[in-house]
């Protein structure tokens, strides 16, 4: 089987260029990248499917994807809707993924909002982070929404029997937390999944769950602050062993030790997000994307697709996991 | 001058063990620790000013304040606002402190909500990051303040010429963010304040702004995760180089530098956040604060009394610079 990737090769702050290079990169017998993108653009022989138009990363999310509906974007996501392609994969504007996603991918039946799942490689095997941008305002319900999907991927995906939920806030008591945590809190104690409570932001790099829950505003932050902090301490790290002779003798005998955490925490290795809860595969990529992490964006969406991602969800999701969530209108955030 | 500084003997997971040999070690010529604990109290030879009772880290933060009059937390936050000492330090509960605090030390007038500032050091330097911690559900008039406050912290004390403020979001484009940041952004941009925009997490240990401003749940989520993120990868550091043999010859020699960035980085040694906005000098530490962020706190807070951190921002605030912000009730969390 070889699993079709719609790649959107105007999404991104280096897009074209990274992008079709790491679309080339991704391509194997079992993976077929197909760019999505203005004629005439090197493909460096890869299919091309014309675009016209691209949208930006300071459009507003919803009236970009009506405005444009021929733009590479929305031309991609249109694919995996009418099952053209098995994937969908882009670097662009995560407002306007969700709402091309939303428009022509579709929600799976019973989920209100789609969230974003994250792998976090940490020290202790990995763990799910959702939701880590998708939505920046959510409701109680809907980090319940994203308690079970996360749930459900770790179990499916990483293989991870009845795993450890728990929810992102500023204490481990039920009672620390914002109003939006303490009433999800409560839904989550209330659920039938393995719910441990609460987390802080320590452990995430630590390994403090299987699944940790966040609404999608302090997932981002959160995620983001990990991925800084990891790159400017390796950067300071090199610094302060590049100023002493001594220094330089030990970085050179722990540059193997080094470049192994290097490759193993990289946001560049993991490449990107799942959006959960869509009727198809969709995986949003880092907006600073090098080739590097569109092949392996590219490699994860066709890994998803080969697990059946998509199928898994829907089936656990119709055995009605879902059904003590309220039912409530969907508007994506810009 | 000495500063007498008031310490809650009772507050913290390390208590009272830790907080005495604490505030021990920081008696000096010009620091006078008081202990406000139980009679009996192994003082290590400072003066106790007996009190009955403890404040837990799971009581509900101004039930207990109300209850517990005569608490360790609650006579140290008297002391202060009677004017028997200068300062207070608790490794206590945050809301219980944030509630001693608004009944005896008192606001400063104009300001509606305390906020904690934290001083990051960055590789550019130290950074403000307010608020992290006290208010979990804030207002944009509040972040507005915050900012404030903060540019007044950065200049006064850190001498920052001009403070260059950002708004912790999840995109440097103001229409990233969730509503309350939307928000926000606008009140920062119609202010007197140079401020720049949004930051993200990614840029908090490399130094995006002078001032970081946050409501308190995502500025707490975002420093947890910081110093969580540096201890974790400090310890995988260290386990990969005990692997092998040239990890650890290379461990050896690298020892040095990663000593100076443990003790420029480690929470430790930074002690603990100003809760600014009072009509106090106040500081609150880690939870799990052993004796050395202890001594480290109660330093802080008798260089806040020297440099008049509480003066300073009453002059400031006096001048108006918060009246732009419109009044608002003023209900502490738990």
């Amino acid at each position: 089987m070889t699993v079709r990737v719609a790649v959107d090769a105007l999404g991104g702050d280096r897009a074209p260029d990274e992008i079709v290079a790491g679309a080339a990169a991704a391509a194997s017998e079992g993976i077929e990248p197909v760019l999505y993108g203005p004629a005439g653009l090197d493909t460096l022989g890869l299919r091309l499917v014309p675009t016209e138009g691209a949208i930006e990363m300071d459009d507003h999310a919803v009236e970009a994807v009506r405005a444009k509906p021929e733009s590479s974007l929305v031309r991609a996501a249109r694919a995996v809707g009418d099952g053209e392609a098995d994937a969908l994969v882009s670097a662009g504007n995560t407002g306007a993924m969700l709402a091309a996603s939303l428009l022509h991918v579709r929600r799976l039946p019973g989920v209100h909002r789609p969230g974003i799942a994250v792998v976090i490689p940490t020290t202790r095997g990995p763990s799910v982070l959702i939701d880590a941008g998708a939505n920046a305002d959510a409701r109680p319900e809907h980090l319940l929404q994203f308690a079970h999907m996360g749930a459900i991927f770790a179990e499916e995906i990483l293989g991870i029997g009845d795993p450890e939920i728990r929810l992102l806030s500023i204490g481990e008591e039920d009672e620390k937390g914002n109003g939006l945590t303490l009433e999800a809190n409560e839904l989550l104690r209330a659920s039938s999944l393995r719910f441990a409570g609460n987390t802080e932001g320590r452990t995430l790099l630590a390994g403090g769950a299987d699944v940790v829950v966040a609404d999608g505003f302090t997932g981002n932050v959160a995620l983001k602050t990990l991925e800084g902090t990891i790159t400017t301490l390796l950067g300071i790290l090199r610094d302060e062993l590049a100023s002493s002779a001594r220094g330089k003798a030990g970085g050179l005998l722990i540059r193997p030790a080094a470049g192994r955490i290097r490759a193993h925490l990289d946001p560049e290795t993991y490449g990107g997000g799942y959006l959960l809860g869509l009727n198809g595969l969709v995986v949003i990529a880092h907006g600073s994307s090098t080739r590097v992490a569109i092949a392996n964006a590219i490699r994860m969406a066709a890994r998803g697709v080969e697990h059946g991602v998509v199928e898994r969800l829907r089936e656990r999701l119709s055995a009605g996991v879902l059904a003590s969530a309220r039912s409530t209108t969907q508007t994506p955030e810009k």
